[in-house]
């Protein structure tokens, strides 16, 4: 930025339009916000409030494109992904892992890292090597292999925030919802790292990549967040013994607990660990166990603060997508890039969710097993967002020799479509598949309460393959288990208060239904 | 800003820098925090908390330049005007106005004017005309004298956050303490208005000044700024038939409500006036009119939130300050120009504050005169903080010569020396001149709510000088007086909604007692 100083002109012309530019990026949100309420009131769900503020942004970037709007000001307009990184895109993830409800999000856990870790991958690499051979056989651009794999990683990730806020308000399973939502945030994170991973191998030695080495360090790096965020939120219990909660000491209390998640991100990047992860285990450790150590005002301020700074946050970041791609110089040249790199993300998608199903439902009881319906539904829930937009653009920096521009425009080109297509399709997508609000979630919901433990006794058939991984797997649940119950004796009681809070707080089912956010069930 | 990307390293690497800054900020916003908690409780105003942040800033960037950190991490520590002005300004100047208790402000809203505007108009050109004389007298490095006014602009903003915290802590008069307030922040405004005018003015034609020009353009500015202000707070009134303060549209309610302050400054910024004095009224009007139209959890929501962001921004500026200061490069030489101005503005501060009460006494009736103890604390409360330092640091770019470095050398060694003495002092000042907790405040208070209409009758003593502006400024008040009917009358009834909330609120004397500002009252 201290180059932007030397450059400017008048200071308080500056400061004038840097007030236009914000005072504009305002007026969207406030459309946003009115335009969504309005769509939602009169149940149109054929334009979620994502979709609209993506196309306010771009028809506002459009006109602003046309009336040759000032330098100085546009600039305020470009979407830097430092600004998105640092700062719009942490209240999100925490705010995912704050009002995760833990119940379904932890029943499924299984299911969601193998989703998320190895489905990810998978649909990386089948859409990395597809691109590869598109390029081979000259249907495509050719990339070099390991800039497939970047694309690849990066066109992974799935926005968690349009599909979401459909499937709130239609309600709908809760099982497919803690899967899609599970999916969707831990696969950022898994998206990001493959990308860096990547970045790094590429800058490093660009012929010979060592393939084990990339898994380890994205392991190192998976890990060493998680641990990071982990440990961020149990430090934050702190509060239990700092004595905060009265009454006239709240500002201060909320200071500080607005400041841990913040400080958990900045830590993992700081360490050069992903701070999506670390945010988002975080989120879920503070809402578990410190949130109930705050005195009851600030339990109210606290949901409500962090529910508010991510919808502007999430509202914002579809209008300066918008308003970005409309500005943005584009190398509209590469139409069939394009259009294959959509064949191939749909195909590595389908091949991704259904061969993890097949796996999980390999180890699954079958009263457990994820049925068809909802694999079609998570399936089609992968629509792109910011991330892959973000990273896309960090690709342009990245790569030489207009490699990043391409990859840039074709990101550009399936997040809008995903977005307006996809977000504008999903409400008919649930009554289709008739997952919409049907009274399946209460059954299962009772089903893993009671079935906690996960004893693997009467389900003995297709004992055909992935025996070995089978046992893995279910060695892998009865950790899970064995932790809810280290949770249960131990780490509750001594990281909450005992004044017996803390057992209101787990024998409420859904604390956050208060907001709205799952009124469907509640 | 896209620059900064040209020149960067890796993209990793340079994420990694700034988490690692922003971590470091966090940890001593939390330190500062802690501290300023432990001092307080400790009944210790020896240090308040603002000192205790810039102090922090201080040691740890001594310590950076010390540890030879890398150039990449200190980036994130320049302090820059235009993140003050644009982020860290407006939440601290409408929360300014949003908890204003408004009984008090408005009854001493005439002497409150007189001291911001014409007090501060009074102290730059006192402090301008010495420092011109001086340098002509070479007793300090000599500056032309529209860079001399500039100066004097600069200094003469007085910073409200240590002496007020301070105020609050004791418990003062409460006159006292509007003034105090109201005089610290409306003359941040008059400071910068002035400080542009004088830019322009010698930026157009240095030689020749047209001193009635700056006026008008002064008054301009000033008018326009608070009808722009006026305007959108009662804009924000839509809120009445907007139906939102349904309990699942609270989240809604808060967004719209949080981003109308907001608004309203880039509004004014946009328009080339000054976006303090627009937020300031918007933040009156909005506590005034609109916070009685919001759902009831949505009222307790956005005292909080707007309590906390102020907080978290006031604490952040002065360790930015600090680390800024240890970190910039300063011209030490000018040691005769840091002494002889530190002169120029106590005898400034002095001749402003002594020359408005004689003139707010002449017009006042005998039992509501500023008492002199009022006047000497008043005086002795004119610290400067942030805003004399985000103004200097302007002038670093506005001026040639290296003249805009000595005047930030000198603005930097006032501002560290008056936080950390005055504001270290202010409780002892405090108890010194008596007006620690007194009773006058309860029987002032009750004085006015019977008196609202000054009737000026009995007090025909020292007809001698001002007859006139005596005159005026009872006009003036009378005005003021109607302008309290007018509200009662039409105004409240018409904004707010009219279930009887907006009575208990206006019956309520205080209704920021409960997060404990005026606690020693209350």
């Amino acid at each position: 930025m201290d180059n932007s100083t030397a450059e400017k002109g008048s200071p308080g012309q500056e400061q004038q339009a840097a007030g236009v530019g914000i005072l504009l990026q305002i007026m969207m949100l406030v459309l946003s916000f009115v335009v969504g309420h309005v769509l939602r009131r009169h149940k149109f769900y054929y334009l979620p409030e994502a979709s609209a503020s993506l196309l306010i942004g771009l028809i506002v970037g459009g006109l602003a494109n046309i009336s040759d709007t000032e330098r100085s000001i546009r600039a305020w307009f470009n979407f830097h992904e430092e600004f998105f990184f640092l700062f719009l895109l942490p209240p999100i993830i925490f705010q995912s892992g704050f009002s995760l409800s833990p119940k379904p999000f932890f029943s499924n856990f299984g299911a969601i890292v193998t989703f998320a870790i190895f489905g990810t991958f998978i649909a990386s690499v089948v859409t990395g090597v597809l691109v590869y051979l598109g390029g081979l056989m000259y249907l495509m651009y050719k990339l070099p292999f390991v800039e497939c794999l970047m694309f690849g990683a990066l066109i992974s990730a799935t926005d968690p925030v349009t599909v979401l806020s459909i499937f709130q308000e239609l309600g709908t399973d809760m099982n497919l919802y803690a899967l899609v939502f599970g999916e969707s945030v831990l696969n950022d994170a898994m998206a990001i790292s493959l990308y860096r991973t990547m970045s790094v191998v590429r800058s490093n030695d660009p012929s010979g990549q060592n393939f084990f080495m990339v898994i380890v360090r994205f392991l190192e790096t998976f890990v060493g967040s998680m641990s990071a965020g982990v440990g961020v939120g149990f430090t934050s219990n702190l509060f239990k013994y700092a004595g905060l909660d009265i009454d006239n000491l709240q500002n201060l209390e909320c200071c500080l607990f607005v400041l841990f998640p913040y400080f958990s991100y900045m830590l993992a990047e700081g360490l050069g660990l992903s701070g999506i992860v670390s945010i988002l285990f975080t989120g879920i450790v503070m809402k578990h166990y410190t949130f109930s150590n705050l005195s009851e005002n600030s339990q109210h301020f606290v949901s409500d603060f962090f529910h508010l700074i991510s919808s502007l946050a999430e509202t914002f970041i579809f209008i300066y997508m918008g308003f970005d791609i409309a500005m943005e110089k584009h190398s509209w040249s590469h139409v069939g890039f394009i259009f294959f790199s959509i064949l191939f993300i749909a195909i590595a998608r389908a091949v991704n969710v259904f061969s993890c199903a097949y796996l999980i439902n390999l180890v699954r009881p079958a009263h457990r097993q994820i049925p068809s319906k909802h694999q079609k539904a998570l399936c089609y829930s992968g629509l792109r967002g910011a991330m892959a937009f973000a990273l896309a653009l960090q690709s342009v920096h990245d790569l030489q020799e207009g490699h990043g521009q391409i990859i840039f425009t074709a990101t550009t080109a399936i997040v809008v479509l995903t977005v307006l297509l996809i977000g504008g399709s999903t409400g008919t997508m649930l009554e289709a598949l008739q997952v919409v609000g049907d009274g399946h979630d209460a059954h299962l919901g009772e089903g893993f309460e009671g079935n906690n433990g996960y004893v693997p006794t009467s389900h003995e058939e297709d004992e055909t393959t992935g025996n070995k991984l089978r046992m893995k797997l279910k060695e892998f649940h009865r950790s899970a288990a064995s932790f809810s119950e280290i949770d249960r004796n131990y780490l509750t009681p001594f990281f909450t208060s005992q004044n017996g809070d803390s057992e209101d707080e787990e024998d409420d089912p859904m604390p956050s239904s208060r907001r709205g956010v799952y009124h469907g069930h509640s």
